[in-house]
């Protein structure tokens, strides 16, 4: 049983109390948020308690910190406890500015951090990495990654997101270098719209883009965002390889179907992360749990670097390009 | 390049005709239909030519003819037509009297006849019959059979129908005994309602049945029938093996969905035979061909006996248990 | 916060248990086993304590008693626990013995009694039956309910199941009373096979079997049942309605599929209950804290009765026609 | 009833002559060819003759000629087809050399000249294409276009073909103008690889490739092209709109299905051109008899010229970046 604390009782802080709170081997030890009646509301529904962040570093008892707190605070949160010889699990991204955060990797490089990236946590891309390193379809030539939102976030979080390849893209850049198992990408190729917000271009962000990575090897990998579907959350992967291609479709909401003179209609997809990925969320507070038990991270600090500088470069590319 | 003459050039003989028109190895020599504009229209479309069932008959240079008049009119023709010598295809079913047909049976036991049930010959039911056979699934032990119209025929079809078993189940018997391999069915258990149309229950049919049928090593063979889906052509086969299960579904019109907020659509199902079975019948005028060229039909008479036996049991037991 | 015991730590109990533990309504007050060490084992697993039967009656702060023991006690237990004033969930059948289940049946008629039907808890099952509510399909018609078995049970569970339709069909039985809203059923047919197992024959049981339920509209349901599909866990509903169809399909373990030269393949079907119905356990535990709020349950002993005497009919049936 | 003579008794030559042969309104009036046994026995199979251009051009009975030569030659045949006064069906591409077809396009603006792009006559894009302009998705705003063979063709193919670009991904160029309305494409971007076989590369050629298109109001496209699917032919379309997605795809070969311990697998896809687009070739040369009856052709010169012209931007841009 390992006492964890929670930094940030906002909307992904509370599905990671609540998977903490379920956890057998964690005890929500602690909520911390800038805002009192957050956090005791919080605390109040798991039967944990109020604290600060402060208090938990110095609790010898706290064996972890999960940080789900603004973006701007989760450097210094991870710098601050990793020092203090805690596990940390830090939701993405780990800064939006880049030379910050590669500034801090030395320091990280040997502290137990997990990077929240809760699509490597998904049961039916982990279903498909699994097939695809046991060779199912050859060697991996190429890559399709399509991420949609279901509708385009309100302008005030548009304009304080980092941008669509920061905020959006860079879970799909982290699939792609983890798909790739590391290999090393040569090319970033980025070109983007607005086309589902005017609103979005003039806050200076696009909300339709395509990527397009190339590995040292000649692979190819395209992700294609928007951040509007019309149809709930689109998250599919399609992996080709020397031997055939594996792919992972999108989620829908029961087996239901519909037969009628319009034809044979399957039920609704699963309409956002809190649904499509609730799953991955207790696996990857699941795997915190190893972590705590000594396992390594399989998400590094490293990693959440590397996938924020393909997002910064793929956000370079795509306001030249514009 | 054989001659063959169509008898009936009603809504089947047209699709037959212009299968045997557009065959590299037949030649539509003649068209027989007691109303001579009939006739006349469709020897026009083909370039072919009206002529009578004596005369064709009395033709030498006629191998083959395919009956496609009215059913009355089968058992006659083939006798006729086989008695001259001629190959005969003749469309289901042999005959709406079971004593007549069995009697007719010792007769054509070695004559070159065809019997017309196209469902032998989807593409996609021979496909499944085909992995059956080849032992996909291990040993068959039991059958789903789905076989309904998209809507009800009009009250006068119905009335000289011969009834809902014997007029539609009665491929659902032959493919029954075409997938069981021909093993002794030795129990049939038949339940109809009317639920679709009250005039079919007023003309003393049944517009909606099941039929259990069980076979003499106790395999089981469920046969479901509505005279409307709501949907189009519902012409589904379940086969359950030793070692699985193999099925062939309902054909869409096109490979075009729709993913919106409702959901994710498919096209809708071809709608009836004509559309559904186009592939079959020209498959089945190929394989008289064959039978012209010296191959033994697939589908004999006798096969054509036994399945109006099957139907002729299932109408009686249902009306029994009306 | 409802105090509940839980009476039997075997296998669904143990699902029982960690459902209640979890419940945010609810609190494992105790639990008991015959086998001491089960209990224990159990307790220890969700801090709850052991307890006796006697002693949880007797205890005015148990609200609730999950009564998942053996076949034999559940009626008895039922009795017992309502006539102290407890709310129940008892697992099904409510008895092997029709008789004695009638003749609780007007002592049970008022208490908080809820039957353990986990499928009409199932996502896809529940989002059937709302749509056929709301009239998705015009009014039903019929149904096609396929339940089979991933692979046979040992011949020792056959010897005391009370065979396959009192074991097993009971659940169908169930789910077609709850889509047909109902309606009295007014013939049963029933016809079964030992084909997967001899050792099942041997013990006078059938492993398949096809049972045909009419209704006194002459809705027609026919109910598919196999030991043992080769391919998982096989629970799917077809409602034919006036406008169309619905169905409820099988779940996949993942959305991952693999397309290479054999083909497109999807994942595995789920292999058992205890994935497939993973989520209806939850909400059926879901309910019973309903119940303990003042709910009417949704499954009555009544309701459980009934499913009963279908399976005893069709058990008698199906005998009589071996 | 129009007479048509073909040019080229290859491959596709023989498609086409097999479709002018079976259509109601045409006749194969001559067959072309530099090898005479192939002309002949190609006309000996459609009961047609050998001729030459010439005779065929002088002939004021043929109203139609069908180009399936090779490459190299079908701007000079379509030239001088058009000058004789006769309507030309011209197999894609118009040319290897674009300032050559940019030259002649003025000549044949004015020409009944209809370009063989297959798929824009495919029943699947059709249905799509429909739904898209019918509005069934909103605006337009992004598309995916994935078009991978089987399997490589022999280097010596690859040598003479022009590259990935003009001779395979040209098909998807006219898709995507097709598609989008004809909006103007603004920007293009290639990137090739040599993944599937090293022969290719030694060439100069690549194996691999996606192409990014945008256009003057910033809709995206992307093209991804393999010569190697390893599943048959792939060959989809994803079309974004404001209100949600429609997409087309594969074509299997049967309905069947196998569902084992493995799960549930599909038949195969349908593996290349020549089965998979079977309809298209028929719809295609109905639409050449519609054009000889006074139609405008569907796709034209300048349509071809196009396709050529994006296909040559993507072959130097992808060079540029290897």
């Amino acid at each position: 049983m390992h006492d964890v604390v929670l930094i940030g009782a906002g909307r992904i802080g509370r599905i990671h109390a609540a998977n903490a709170a379920q956890h057998p081997r964690l005890r929500l030890a602690g909520i911390v948020d800038p805002v009192p009646e957050a956090a005791a509301a919080l605390a109040a529904e798991h039967g944990s308690r109020v604290t600060t962040l402060d208090a938990a570093l110095a609790d010898p008892a706290v064996a972890g910190v999960i940080i789900a707190s603004s973006t701007d605070t989760h450097l210094d949160y991870s710098l601050r406890a990793a020092a203090a010889g805690k596990a940390v699990f830090c939701e993405k991204p780990v800064d939006q500015d880049l030379a910050r955060a590669q500034a801090a990797a030395p320091t990280l490089a040997d502290a137990r951090v997990l990077i929240g990236f809760n699509r490597r946590f998904d049961p039916n891309f982990r279903a498909l990495k699994a097939r695809l390193d046991a060779g199912a379809v050859g060697k991996l030539e190429s890559l399709q990654i399509t991420s949609n939102d279901p509708s385009p976030p309100p302008p005030s979080y548009v304009a304080v997101s980092g941008g669509l390849y920061r905020d959006m893209a860079i879970h799909d850049f982290d699939m792609a270098r983890w798909l790739l198992g590391g290999e090393e990408i040569v090319s970033v190729y980025a070109i983007g719209s607005c086309l589902v917000d005017p609103e979005i271009g003039r806050l200076g962000d696009v909300d339709t883009a395509r990527t397009v990575l190339t590995t040292v090897s000649g692979r190819l990998c395209v992700i294609s965002n928007s951040r509007r579907s019309g149809f709930g959350y689109d998250q599919r992967i399609e992996a080709y390889g020397s031997a055939g291609m594996l792919r992972a479709d999108n989620v829908l909401e029961s087996t239901a179907q519909l037969w009628n003179e319009n034809g044979a209609a399957n039920d609704r997809f699963r309409n956002f992360f809190l649904d499509r990925y609730a799953d991955a969320y207790r696996a990857e507070m699941d795997h915190f749990a190893d972590v705590l038990d000594g396992a390594a991270p399989e998400i590094s600090f490293a990693d959440g670097v590397a996938a924020l500088a393909l997002a910064d470069t793929a956000a370079r590319v795509g306001d030249l390009l514009r």
